[in-house]
């Protein structure tokens, strides 16, 4: 990283990026607001250029895409979304492509390998050494959330039968190390991984102190086909900086930084926030009309199915509605309420589940301590709007209907709320992902029949 | 951190707890289940410690709690989330407290000190060098947000005007560095921040080099009332480890490490998801009934206001829908499909509005594309749920409103889907806590005000 490159807080960040479009705006001024921009853009960490690209519109994009120096272009393309990633190789030619691409490391290539037209993937290879194509290809064999697909293979390693001293001077002969190195690989000559010298430890011993006697036999060692959120959940919590990677047979094959790890942890709640949220993916906040629509499309279909086996619960009472048309002024809170407490209550276990917390005896607990939970606010907040209900339609039977009602569909609520992650758990699936659209849909449903049905029998 | 400690990954940790819950279980076995008990929580990293407390109801928590060795009382305190942390002080006396709290650093202890009994406090502050009592109150001093509250104070400073062997002499005085220190800080005699010396740099560069020759001179500092979330995607954005923080005229006075960084994502992430789902705060999956009540109160009574007022839109179309009852199945429909899809498009604003990627040009795009957007998919699926009405109750009129109805509904829910955050974060509040509520309060209201509206218009 050079130290030339402005740097800034968020703020920061969006001043430059206000900054830039008005200078792109004024391009017609001519040369001397030319040179500025390309001077500004130069300045730029390829993270920050990152966030110019995404926060432009296409065209916008594009402009400044055309004024970025060749050599900077992989670094950036590594540092964008898939959207917009997506949406500047579309403007490279091969021949941009291949500059772009062939100084990167090979865990870097892995990584925008998918994203390259296939056009170019042959030339690519055969532009590889040996060592570095195969790498491509171990990168390439493991899945997007194995530690395998996200492991670097920059790492510096020491024998353990030399002294400090020979390791400083070994050091030296570097011109840099590795990002993020804050350790060094201890391996025996058939690389078998035997231990880590962190550097805080050949820096605080004396020097002529043997690499054997200072450095930590027993360590975090991961596997490529480990789960890249579990270890991300380790790292977070032995606060780790990196951790090298080792086949079955314990011989070391790679290593794995903190940077990477707070993208799993990031990409992890990103993912959360938009399954809740509806959408497929990550959207490109400058996407066409059309992937937008690509994007939202599966959730709004299956949303339509279920509002429609509502509805269809509800035409089964059309004859009770029509001697009774409060009823249809009230159902909707009965559903309401219903579907908020369930996802209350699935917010809580699908976090929990996620960290692994819930055994089989807390999940009993759980149930009951929900449940309690599901008839406390029925009675009291049944009560309130049943009184409210009894007032606006002096219909004291009526109004007990509501409580009732109420508090069956929360008891729903509650069963659904614990009771559907669970079983998409045990069923092998990601409870956060349609657990809230299936709740909300089994007590839109529910919540309709119960208070529709109770009010049929007992009122009509 | 001690290399006899035994970690593992989330399902190890899974097994760890069932085992250790069974080991509890069984203590009525006597002494040699006792031992093996006491020896596997010995064994455990404080993290793991935090893990398995979290995980076991109060009662049982609180016997593994009674059987920590009192030395690792603190470490464990700093690593669990605060509803479990505020059991476990309770359960502690006031002498108890004092053994587990003294031997923390100064930002550690600022990060107990809320949770304490207040009669601890005098005796604590007591007892504190004069250094230490001024970091613990200037950490106070600072908002639980920004970075103050989260500095440490442990660091290395050097002169740039010694050579690197000097600097590597004078580490190893120390018995051992503060953790994750990747970079020493250099001063001058003022305690003036003049620059950082990077460990790599150190180990790559000849001895014989001057510090001044090799620092970095320009860094990323940060100030104590910087935004911890915007100072932690700084982090993720230039992949730092630790990082300097500065008072208003650049003295040095504190530093940032990479594992505060990280719980800052992680929570920012976490509270979006849980205000989503409707929950004020994290919830002990073992609170008790009232305390969950508390959590989730306020959630339930805004929705049940909002549901009320949707019912209360009804209540002003009850004599068209005595006429045409399908209006009561039909409505939820049009309310539904408008409220997610409002929320889709607030997920995507919210985001975009967090990473400060929305210009004011960039906010008109937006608004033109969520409205085509919202009037392609009303004009689809509004055709689509219009025939199977029109199918359903033979009465193609009413399939045209049903269209016609759902695509304003969406039309609305995409102006409110843009606006309600943009207006949110234009008053300077958080647009990710309770947008959604007020979006779905919109689209409910709306979409039977709408539907109910061009119905008894053109209908009745």
């Amino acid at each position: 990283m050079s130290d030339s490159e402005l740097r800034g807080s968020a703020s920061r960040l969006h001043e430059q990026l206000e900054e830039i479009a008005a200078l792109l705006h004024r391009h017609e001024a001519g040369a001397p607001v030319e040179v500025v921009l390309q001077q500004r853009l130069q300045q730029l960490h390829p993270a920050d250029m990152a966030f110019i690209l995404e926060s432009l519109p296409l065209d916008e994009r594009l402009a400044i895409w055309q004024r970025v120096s060749p050599d900077r272009d992989g670094d950036i393309l590594l540092e964008v979304s898939d959207a917009v990633r997506e949406s500047l190789i579309a403007d490279m030619d091969q021949r941009e492509i291949m500059a772009a691409v062939e100084p990167l490391d090979a865990d870097e290539l892995a990584d925008l390998v998918e994203d390259l037209p296939s056009e170019v993937l042959p030339e690519l290879m055969a532009s590889l050494g040996a060592q570095q194509r195969e790498r491509v290809q171990s990168a390439l064999s493991w899945k997007d959330d194995q530690l395998g697909a996200l492991m670097d293979f920059e790492m510096v390693t020491i024998r353990e039968d030399i002294s400090l001293e020979t390791v400083l001077r070994y050091l030296r002969r570097f011109d840099e190390l590795p990002t993020q190195t804050d350790k060094l690989f201890v391996v025996n000559h058939d690389n078998l991984l035997t231990g880590v010298l962190p550097l805080h430890w050949l820096l605080v011993n004396p020097p002529e102190r043997m690499v054997s006697a200072v450095m930590a036999p027993d360590v975090n060692t991961f596997h490529p086909a480990d789960d890249a959120y579990d270890v991300a959940q380790a790292f977070e919590r032995y606060d780790l900086v990196t951790a090298p990677v080792v086949d079955e047979r314990g011989y070391l094959i790679g290593r794995i930084a903190v940077d990477a790890m707070v993208d799993v942890i990031r990409e992890e709640s990103d993912s959360e926030v938009l399954s809740r949220g509806g959408l497929r993916e990550e959207e490109d906040i400058f996407a066409s009309v059309w992937k937008s629509v690509q994007n939202r499309w599966a959730w709004l279909a299956i949303n339509l199915m279920t509002a429609f086996i509502a509805s269809r619960v509800i035409g089964l009472f059309e004859g009770s509605i029509r001697q009774l048309v409060a009823l249809a002024a009230l159902m909707p809170i009965v559903a309401g309420i219903g579907g908020n407490s369930g996802n209350q209550t699935t917010t809580m276990i699908v976090r929990a589940l996620a960290l692994k917390q819930i055994t089989a005896e807390s999940a009993r607990r759980l149930w009951r301590k929900e449940l309690v939970v599901a008839l406390f606010n029925g009675v009291v907040w049944g009560g309130v709007i049943g009184c409210v209900a009894w007032w606006l339609y002096d219909n004291w039977a009526l109004g007990l209907v509501m409580m009732v009602a109420m508090t069956l569909n929360l008891l729903l609520a509650a069963l659904c709320g614990v009771g559907i992650p669970v079983l998409m758990t045990r069923l092998g699936r990601d409870p956060a992902l349609g657990s809230s659209v299936l709740i909300t849909a089994m007590t839109d449903s529910g919540g309709f029949l119960i208070f529709l049905g109770l009010a049929t029998v007992f009122l009509i």
